[in-house]
């Protein structure tokens, strides 16, 4: 597997340390006390960060979770890169089980749920970004929405409502799904 | 179409009321406050009902807004019945799109995501008990899971995350990927 990169880039230095501290207070809040109790001053508290810089990032505090949501699946990882878009699909989708089996994850998941409106509040748009990149390297021959619905949707819902059913069989079954009759 | 009857039963007369009542409260409060800030004695007040009677059905508010998440999808409704599965599972979806296609009805969802949790929290059970019925009156080819899976979780995705992209295609897409290959 070789590194591929991602659409996002890195922060680096003091941000990225800034962006870490407030990451592990938002989660750790948002399990303690629930999305909708968690404010910013209280972030900014935990996290030992300035709120005004919290503020300037996200303006307010369901724009951060909303944002927060699924982060932690760093931009930048390399992407699976095996020449099969079927297995490279399978493993990239495996990863994001494995992640929102943390239930950290899933509560932040939960919270970016609740937060997310009419606007453009994907919090899963950097798993949409990598949706794409995989595709298009492969040729674009799967459509990106359908990933999305059956690929994303399936673990997403499985995340926010049925968690104890993100096992091993699911990547496969669901890409597989993708791929039946093409 | 013939009307087939649900698994879940009717409930009649002065607790029906009391119950469309809380529920329209719900519905209300989600929308005005965020699900994070709705309290029981807050839900009785608007509703006009005593507080007691909701603590004793539901416990909590988080378990009470999960609840009702889905729940304005009348269960005792009739199910599609043309004889072709594909077909009735295309109505069902759509019908389900179209309910969700209510703000009102979307912000409850949003509720139910934030307040769903490591128990059994599924508030779209109901959905699933559905899904089921309209099978297993086929012969039970295709699995449960599958629909809920691939027709379920990419609306439910969609309400969530991107409420805009709820379309008249997306009914007959999403039950063609279920029925591909098969």
């Amino acid at each position: 597997m070789s590194a591929t990169p991602s659409p996002a880039r890195r922060t680096g230095g003091r941000s990225a340390a800034v962006l870490a501290a407030v990451r592990s207070a938002v989660e750790e809040l948002v399990q303690e006390r629930g999305s909708g109790q968690v404010t910013i001053p209280m972030v900014a508290e935990r996290a030992g960060v300035n709120p005004t810089s919290i503020y300037r990032r996200w303006g307010d505090a369901p724009s951060m979770i909303n944002d927060l949501a699924t982060y932690r699946i760093s931009p930048d990882r390399p992407l699976p890169d095996t020449g099969d878009l079927r297995e490279d699909l399978t493993r990239w989708a495996q990863e994001i089980i494995e992640h929102f089996r943390q239930p950290a994850a899933a509560a932040l998941l939960r919270g970016g749920a609740a937060a997310a409106g009419a606007g453009d509040s994907d919090c899963l748009r950097n798993r949409r970004a990598e949706a794409t990149l995989l595709i298009e390297r492969d040729g674009g021959e799967v459509p990106v929405e359908e990933v999305i619905d059956h690929v994303i949707a399936p673990i997403v819902y499985r995340v926010l409502f049925r968690p104890w059913t993100l096992d091993d069989e699911l990547a496969p079954a669901l890409v597989g799904r993708l791929f039946a009759g093409r």
